[in-house]
């Protein structure tokens, strides 16, 4: 009878950040994943490092709940400190489950904070426990902690790149360590995120550095943009200042571009791109592509937001907020019988009938999952009063699964893997439905269109193209 | 060194919400009052009544957090109920001070739920204090339960009447009774809100009703809008339906304009006006009245929104996201000391500066209280690359506080209350600063222009004219 | 399937504690109610006043769970507190039953604390009620408060003579003021214990006062007895010493024999008289009355320790532990079906098969309430191998229940109501049961007998004899 | 300002239990925890195993607040539990070091629940730590658990042999597997407890297996004593019966003498003696020994009790209860300054001044430690009015600290091991101190004295004659 509302995010992701360097590193650090909360709301912690010392907070629930309390920012005290968001898997949350990892090492301690996904993990970690490695929890990052325990290498450097060498898949990872400082690394092909910023300096005190899955943590704490990390690129910071490591050699560069439709914070900027222009730039394709006489352009909130406003420039049509959306959603809810129709949806979202009555609608949205959410959306503005309500979507036609660190349903859910065009639109009872098309986006991106060979980006959940290879799916390991 | 954030909403007041009539009320007016969040964020409390017992729970926190447990919703059984959304108010939050409150009578038991404030609470808690009333709350709603008790009138109605007449000030009210109903009342003057919904019958049970702060609260159930309560008017909702009373006479009306101008949701319609067409109204008033050449118009989020919409389609000029929220702002949050400058706005908003490098912007936000906050916005805003900042307000200057339930500052802490508007330019950094005129502000609404006489609205917080006594402040019972 | 434990105590009162004129008031009082809890286990709180404020702490709970922290502690400034310990009702537990309760008056604050019960309490409330009181309790203490309330007396002395004169029972009762400092009263008859006690001075600091419901917690803040608080007396303490008032004149004298019998601690004096002596001698009087041939006597623990040392003593039989106390139980405890017999009981007490093997036992229990328990542990001991259970009872039958403040079961539960001493003895499946006779029983406490006039105790719950008016139950408004 | 009130048992160890094939193990299993709470209350936890996967709860806190509540048990559904209570240790107290610990292998789940102390622990977890494995607890038990994990053999009984075979010291282990039932293990020496019991069939279903520390644990829930699990001995406990295995052969019986004299609870039978009769028998014993004119015999409660009464019926002075106990002592409680002396004893013991004033007390304890505590009973013993205060002690001099799972300070802080006696005497203020002697002691036990070969029990403590090698000690790799 209840559901979880908050979770109902179509795509779940994580977000990562780290501090080298400065005072209250803690107190940065929880700034800094507040700024990328939006990448995971389940659960949030910080391992900070003294000089001496590690130290750790983790809890269940959002960065302002578990590290708003000035005494545990007090217990987290040193000039480095790493975190990590969870974003809300269902089922079985355990705070055994929170990153970062910490270890304790033969040859010292070592944190670890990871986002994305290895398409190996299942077959690994099946190869550790057979030799004797005990696991605590259910996540990718530990199978990365055994690898670096178990490692015939000295150093942790070279036994981080020992491990890095045995995992595939996509992944951005900020370490902790009590003598080489911290390290961020990329997977070969850079598909997450992963940002350097450094902090002004202070007096006579050099500026310390940062590291983050987006842009938008770097301006909340007053850090400055420095560049991208590099698709397979580790970097060491320390008080030598960064050194870069490259374990993979240079395999190609293929950044997830379903950051820019939907994962990413538009204000952020991620390899030279800013998000919100991309977006508005996809809104104005979308225009191009699929006009439609209609009266007015409305954004499903948040994310089709920059879009609509790009379609709505491009089409000259007015843009209104026909649906608004409230922000104090809690964890879950109660479902009051068959009462309430479309409760889930309107728990988010409520028409806005002055700008919807007797209207013909352009509705913008990322993308279409399942289709539900999409056809409660519909129906909420057709009862509004809307007289035509045409869909356009920001992103192709999701047919395929992520395994690439973003949590979408298994292929037989979506909704574009079984269905035509016409039947999504039926099933959404849109009058029109029309999605961007692979050109239309890299456009956006600013190429000529797709490009047919020497890819750039993984678009692998709209193409089927999967540049990384899925060893534990095709090993039947996993099933989705 | 924390400060509480959620709370920074600049102004502040309640929601209240009843249902009667239909079966799971209490998770009914859960969702009512989920709606109503925006008006209240501290703490939410539901009165159910199962026909024969009072049932309640109150708690400090998020609807959803408060009420979002299947078990604390079957512990409030019957088809009555009524909740309240209450604000949060600086120091000390006790859950004695959560509404609704509920007493035994000599006659029965009695729920009262109730947004507002009493201009004579405080005279009229001495006198009864002196009587030898004990009060367990510092509540104004607990001086209407002290003025029922001791009447001398027999029924509850003529004895909630008889209160009624005692008190002073702008209120909107919601009580629970066993053997009349639900009962709704507004102030004589109707300053604050209070809506009449019906829920849709089923099978061959005829539909029960609803009460509520804003009509968004019963888009969220399914509930029709049936009509605002009128000021003054009694409602007494039970199987004989909806029976007014009149105690007061016909003595005007003066809606709180500010309301419109801030408080409600866009998606409300409140005393006949949709509350998102006279923001967009505003902002099409505001261009027109101090245009400005600029290259883009960009809301603070989230109020400014539908103005700056507005703004933009009356001066041609780009709406655009200029300014990105973040929604995940917990209770509280770390200072990390100086290192971060203008910390406490960037928890709230970040800058986009894809859309603000370079550019001369119109900023429009709702009002300018103490001046902190907009100064810190259009820093954040210049740091982020703009080349002009303008600020255009949605309402007239703020220069005195409200003793009508809206949670204002003293009148020593608004900046219009002593500065002139170069001042107010300055103290805010802005290029150019211009409030939307009294006449423009009617107009939005409908009017030629502001009334000379027969006033339509309370806009004491503008104008200084106070349309109801206030008995304690003039007895310097309170200070402001 | 869960049933409480801790409440299983067959006989339930509070304990009251209170300190003027010392340091750390409150710290001092957590300790007394420290060494009260066995007066009551389920909810603890304490009101200061610092000379200029109150402050107050309550929750359920031990009182080493409720007042262990320091923080708490520190909340509770000043050199004067009063503080109680509530007993465990079944069902509903609330915060806001937990003493003491705090009322704002015109005249300025009270803080009252109770043990005891009003005859009168249900008569009283109702007339307040009708009056326009309004009750937030469902404690005979928030009547005193609002009778203080409404009193036409101007000083808060007078008021509270007024009041102790409308009330009618058996209680002692500590009140804090802010003018005339802390007053302890007793009802007219004197039937619940309150002892006076003095801190010894510090330096140049005079010592300051504390009263008790008994002496082991003046032991335990080595504070010296002083004197036990007249029947009917006020003590009125503050910078001025000990003042006594005598609102009702002498009336008699009728202490609670019970409080000898069980419910004291052994090492407390109360009215002159060691506890542990006089259960030792009940002891002794019992193997004189009804001694009989056996092998070893084994006390129930705890109550039954003292007196079958006196058995023993008297009988010249050896005293052995045959019966152990677990004294880890908690509030509840789950029941796994019926594979565990007698667990109840077994939750607290397990039987010494080395002591009982074999051997002909006698029991000594403070009394027989509904019989259940007395059963299981007979059935427990010969289950451990005794030959022979004989059961001696140190009071005389339970027949009546209590109406002067023990928590008592009504009359159709208690087993000595509606049988004979034979029924008694194979309901319990003992060899054989007596119980301490009524002249005995006095003899113990130094008398020749129960006194045929001028009784000097009350005995109500053995003889039936209520001294005090049962005004609420002879109305019908309560019922047993 | 606050200290551990409930964690001043001088000395603490361990319990374990567990159920294999009844129905509720988990109910049964809180149960046995509950008896065996006298030997841990800092946290509990219990594994269960439905047949199909193994289900845990492990916090913080007494079994009753831990288990008590229906939800919990009805999370750990199966025929098969094992469950574990632990002491308090001064400092961090984190959920991760509670016990059970479960792992997943590569051949299975594992559940270890243990009492007691490797002595080679800190050598063997750095040998691992090299080898890669990553431990995430400070507990012994996990050291086991890794050796299982990289042991060569197939089989888990074979691993956990393996494993036994590498670790050394003084422990009794219960483990719960999915195909092999529920395995318990004794130490090579036996020197914890742990014992054998029998659930009676129900019906046509055959009656299920317990291991516990000690009978007092099968008592409660009415399962029969089979026998004590032997030294060295491992018993796999199914469908199949109970099965023994021997993996160390015979190299003698040393079980801890310390457990008759503290540890146990007087109603359990160890090694085939009634702790309660031992205990009455060193009473006889100390009596007889260093007996001395006196007016009465008084234990300090709860361990002295036994042995007082055996000193009592030796000596012909009659026993009284002089030291009232409390037990209603939380977890840390508030010091109130210097006002209050000797506080820290007064929360758990009080004089009863009825029994002492005026006497010449024997005052019959288990042991003496550093002294402080004694010192202060002796001196509140005095306060109370005694005219002589002799100290008998049921134990030789502590001199020496255990590594065999008792927690003692270290030899530094105990007073035996830098002082004489008559020092002693002096230092904690008494008119006379006698300790029981060796051949005492071993008599008390059924022996003719302690025997010159061939040792039967563990006196380490006392003798300094350590049977069990102290790897981590010699090795430097523990400092005491």
């Amino acid at each position: 009878m209840s559901f979880p509302e908050s979770s109902s995010r179509p795509y779940e992701e994580c977000g990562v950040f780290g501090v080298w360097g400065v005072p209250n590193a803690a107190a940065l650090t929880a700034l800094g994943l507040h700024a990328l909360q939006h990448r995971g709301q389940e659960a949030a912690g910080i391992v900070s490092f003294d000089g001496d010392t590690f130290h750790q907070h983790k809890a269940l629930g959002l960065v302002g709940d578990v590290f708003g309390n000035q005494d545990v920012i007090a217990g987290l005290p040193g000039e480095a400190a790493i975190g990590h968001n969870r974003y809300g898997t269902t089922g079985g949350s355990h705070v055994r489950n929170v990153q970062p990892i910490y270890a304790d090492y033969a040859f010292g301690g070592l944190a670890v904070a990871h986002n994305g996904n290895l398409t190996n993990a299942a077959t690994l970690r099946k190869a550790l426990v057979k030799r004797g490695c005990i696991f605590h929890s259910t996540m990718d990052t530990e199978v990365i902690v055994h690898l670096v325990a178990i490692s015939l290498y000295d150093t942790v450097i070279e036994r981080l790149m020992d491990a890095a060498k045995k995992i595939k898949g996509a992944y951005s990872l900020i370490t902790l360590t009590p003598d080489d400082g911290m390290l961020g690394m990329r997977d070969p092909l850079g598909v997450r995120p992963l940002v350097l910023g450094r902090m002004p300096g202070h007096e006579d005190k050099q500026g310390g550095w940062v590291l983050a899955s987006e842009t938008c943590a770097l301006d909340i704490i007053g850090a400055d943009y420095v560049r991208d990390i590099e698709p397979g690129e580790i970097v060491v910071i320390n008080a030598d200042g960064v050194k870069s490591l490259w374990p993979f050699g240079d395999v190609g560069r293929r950044f997830c571009i379903f950051e820019y439709i939907y994962f990413a914070r538009p204000d952020s900027v991620l390899e030279g791109q800013s998000v919100y222009e991309v977006r508005t730039r996809i809104g104005g394709e979308l225009a191009r592509e699929s006009g439609v006489d209609a009266d007015v352009v409305v954004p499903v909130p948040d994310s089709g937001v920059p879009s609509a406003i790009g379609y709505a420039h491009e089409s000259g049509l007015p843009y209104e907020m026909g649906i608004v959306r409230n922000h104090y959603v809690g964890r879950t809810f109660i479902q009051p019988t068959d009462q309430v129709r479309n409760l889930g949806v309107k728990m988010k979202h409520s028409a806005n009938k002055a700008v919807l009555e007797g209207r013909r609608v352009i509705l913008v949205d990322d993308s279409i999952v399942r289709g539900t959410t999409s056809r409660k959306i519909v129906d909420m503005v057709r009862a509004a009063g809307a007289k035509e309500v045409h869909m356009r979507i920001t992103s192709p036609p999701t047919k395929h699964p992520c395994f690439y660190g973003i949590d979408t349903p298994s292929e037989k859910h979506l909704l574009a893997a079984r269905h035509s065009l016409e039947e999504m639109c039926k099933a959404i009872n849109a009058d029109s439905l029309a999605f961007i098309s692979f050109d239309g986006l890299y456009r956006a991106l600013g190429h000529q269109g797709r490009p047919v060979e020497n890819h750039t980006n993984c678009d692998a959940c709209f193409s089927g193209d999967y540049p990384i290879t899925l060893v534990d799916k095709d090993g039947n390991l996993i099933q989705q």
